[in-house]
C-alpha cells in the first residue's frame, strides 16, 4: 500500500470510527503528534476544570473541610472508576502510592498467604521495577527470585511457588501474555497471580474476575491519562481480602482511621491496602480523567487499537522493513497490546529529531523505539502522519 | 487582661511582626480565620501559580519530555529546600511518598542495620500512625514492639533495642520531646533514632546534623503548606547512607533508572530511599510553598509561634480555663510546638460551630480541640479573635 492510498484509507476509518468524539476531550496542542500515551496520557480538558476547582474551592476556601466533604472517599471511588476497566467488581479496586509500592503490598500479602513457599516465580523480561520489588520480597523471606521468559513461566511454577507475577501486556514489544493460562497453571500448583496491568488497564481489556486473578496492580499515568505520576491502583479478589494484609499499614488502612486506635485493625475492605495520606491533587486529576471512560466501551477501544497498530504494521512491512526497520512487537493482533516497537539502529536520534519536530514517540535502550496508539485521541490519519516522519524526519 | 486590652496589645504586636508580610503570599478566604495550619496549611499564591504552569505547558505542551526537562530532579530539589529546615546538610533529604510510607523504609533498614536486636522503642502517644507502622516492622522480624509515654522512653531503651521512635511535637498536646537526651541514649546503647517531625518542619526548628540524628521523617502538607496529600520527606543521615537499604526498591531507587537493569543497584545517594514514580502535581505544590521559607529565618518563625500561643495561654487563663476550658498543651515555651490544645466537654460541636462561622480549627477525639497558630500568616489579631468566638460561638 502506498502512502496516498493509505491515507486515503485513514479518512475513511477515521470518518467510521465511533470513538473519534473523543479526541475532542483532550487539550493536546495543535503543533503535537502524539504517541506516547503509553508512557504519559495527555491532558484532559475535565483534568484541568477539576484541578482548578480543587485548587480553588476546596483546597482554598473549604480547607480543611475537603476532608470529609470529599477527599476522604476518594481512593475508593477513584477505584471503582477503574474497577470496570479490568473486570473487577465494585469495592474491590482502591487508588494509592505508585505501582512499584503497590506490587510490593501485593507480594507481601500474597506470600503471607502461602506460608511455606520458596519461590516467587517472574517474568525475566518484566519492567525493572517489578523485578526490584519482587527480589527485595524474596529477600526478605529468605526465598529465591525464579526469573524466567515469559514463555518459559508455566514450566517454572511448582509446588515450591508461592506467587506469580507478570505484567500482562510487555512494555517493550507490548507482546500480550497468556494470563488465563498462566494464572490456571499458578492456580493448580496451589499459588497466588499478581498481574501488573501497566500496559493494560483503559487500552487492552482484562477480566480479573473470570480470569479468577488473586491481585492486580496498574497505573493511573498511561492510558488513563491521570496525569505525570498520577496514583496508581491495586485489586485484591474480594475471596481474599478477609485474610489479607500488607506491611504498609498506616492509618488509612485502618478500619476507624478518626478513632485514632493505638492497635491496627484492618479495615474490613480494599481499604486496608491503603497507606498515609493520599496526594489529592494527582488523584484528582486521575479522577477527572477517568470520566471519559464511563461514555466508551473497552471492545470499542480494543477494535481501534488493533486497527491502529495493525495499519502501522502493514506500513511497516511496505516502507520501514526495506529501510532497515525491525518489528519487535507481535504481528498477530490477538498477542499485541496497544503499542508498537520497532528497532532501528540508531532510534535514539530518529525519536529525538522527531520529538523536535512535535512527533512525539519514545525510545527504550539499546535500540528499541516505541510508539504508542491510544484509541480515545489518535487517529488512523495519525498513524500514516508517523510514517511520514519516520521516512522523512 | 481584658480583651480590649489584648486587642491593643495584639495591633502593637502585629505592627512589630516581621513576618507580617509573609501574610499576603497566601490566599485565605477573607471570611475565613483559620487555626488548622498543623493539618491543613493553605494554598500559596506560588502553588497556584506552580500548579497552572505545570498544567498548561508542562504536562500539556511539553507532556512526556518534562519527564527530562524537570520532573525527574524534582524529589531532590525539594528535599534540598526542606533541608535547611531541619539542619540537615545538601542531598541527605529527599520528598517521596507518604509519612507512613518513609516512616518504613526508615524503620526497616534500622532494624537491618542493627541485626540480632529485638525490639522497637516507641512512644505510646505517637500518632497512631507511626504505631500501626512499626508494630508492622516488629512483626515482620519477630521483634517486640516496646510502646511507653514519652518520659519512659530514655528508660526503655537497653542493648535490646535496635531503633527508638518518636514524633517530636506531640500531635494532640503540641508538647516537644526532649530529642537531645532521647537521641543520646539511644546511641549510648547502640540503638537508632527515628523522629518524626511531621509537626515540627517548618515551624520548629530542628537540627538533624547537630543532634546526629540516623533517621527523620515528616510531612509536606502541614507547616510546609505543599497542599492537600502533598508528599513527605526523609532525611537519612550521610554517615548511614551507603550501607542503608529499603525494602521498597523501586526504579526510582536505582542508580540508573533509565538503563533498565534487571538487577538492583542502589543509588549512592539518599535517592535510594525512593520508591517509584513520584506524583507531579503535588509535589509540584509542595515545590512553590518550600518557596516562601527562603526568606525567613527559623528563629523568627520559633519566635513568633511562640508569641502567638503565648497570648493565647494568656488568654486561656484570663477567660477559658474559668468556663471549663483545661488546657491540654505545656505552659513553658521552650516545651511547645506551634499548636495550643484546649479539653473542652462538648468540644466537637463548639468546633463544628466555629467552622459554620469561618472559624476553622479541629477537634481530636475524645474532648480534644486544637488550635494551629502559623507563623507565616496567622496574626496577633487572630489569636484575640480567636478567644471572642470561643466565649461567645
Amino acid at each position: 500500500m502506498n502512502l496516498i492510498d493509505a491515507e486515503e484509507l485513514a479518512r475513511t476509518l477515521d470518518a467510521q470510527d465511533v470513538l473519534a468524539p473523543m479526541r475532542a476531550k483532550f487539550d493536546l496542542p495543535a503543533d503535537v503528534t502524539y504517541f506516547d500515551g503509553n508512557s504519559l496520557g495527555p491532558l484532559t480538558l475535565r483534568s484541568r476544570e477539576v484541578l482548578h476547582h480543587t485548587i480553588d474551592v476546596e483546597w482554598r476556601e473549604r480547607l480543611i473541610r475537603s476532608w470529609n466533604e470529599d477527599w476522604l472517599a476518594m481512593p475508593m471511588r477513584v477505584g471503582n472508576m477503574i474497577a470496570p476497566l479490568i473486570g473487577a467488581t465494585q469495592d474491590s479496586v482502591i487508588s494509592c502510592d505508585n505501582t512499584s509500592i503497590n506490587l510490593h503490598k501485593a507480594l507481601m500479602s500474597a506470600v503471607e498467604l502461602r506460608p511455606g513457599r520458596t519461590e516467587i516465580v517472574i517474568d525475566i523480561n518484566n519492567f525493572p521495577t517489578d523485578i526490584y520489588i519482587a527480589q527485595s520480597v524474596a529477600d526478605q523471606h529468605g526465598m529465591t527470585l525464579v526469573a524466567v521468559p515469559a514463555e518459559e513461566i508455566i514450566g517454572a511454577i511448582s509446588e515450591r511457588t508461592a506467587v506469580v507475577t507478570a505484567t500482562h501486556v510487555d512494555y517493550r514489544t507490548a507482546k500480550i501474555l497468556d494470563a488465563p493460562a498462566i494464572t490456571a497453571t499458578a492456580h493448580q500448583h496451589g499459588a497466588l497471580m499478581v498481574w501488573d496491568l501497566a500496559h493494560t488497564a483503559g487500552a487492552v481489556p482484562f477480566d480479573v474476575s473470570t480470569l479468577d486473578i488473586d491481585f492486580a496492580v496498574g497505573c493511573g499515568y498511561k492510558y488513563l491519562n491521570g496525569g505525570p505520576g498520577a496514583p496508581a491502583f491495586i485489586y485484591v479478589a474480594p475471596r481474599l481480602l478477609a485474610e489479607s494484609g500488607q506491611p504498609l499499614q498506616g492509618w488509612w488502612a485502618h478500619a476507624a482511621p478518626f478513632d485514632f486506635e493505638l492497635s491496627f485493625r484492618p479495615a474490613p475492605g480494599i481499604s486496608r491496602f491503603l497507606t498515609g495520606t493520599t496526594t489529592v491533587l494527582s488523584m484528582k486529576s486521575l479522577e477527572a480523567a477517568l470520566e471519559i471512560f464511563s461514555g466508551v466501551s473497552m471492545a470499542d477501544i480494543r477494535a481501534k487499537s488493533i486497527g491502529l497498530t495493525g495499519l502501522f504494521i502493514d506500513l511497516f512491512d511496505a516502507h520501514l522493513a526495506p529501510r532497515g526497520f525491525m518489528l519487535a512487537s507481535p504481528r498477530e493482533s490477538e498477542s499485541r497490546g496497544s503499542h508498537v516497537a520497532l528497532g532501528f539502529v540508531g532510534g535514539k536520534a530518529l525519536v529525538d529529531k522527531m520529538s523536535a519536530q512535535g512527533v512525539i514517540a519514545d525510545f527504550r535502550p539499546p535500540d528499541l523505539m516505541r510508539f504508542g496508539f491510544a484509541p480515545l485521541y489518535n487517529s488512523f490519519g495519525n498513524v500514516v502522519s508517523l510514517v511520514h516522519h519516520l521516512l522523512r524526519p
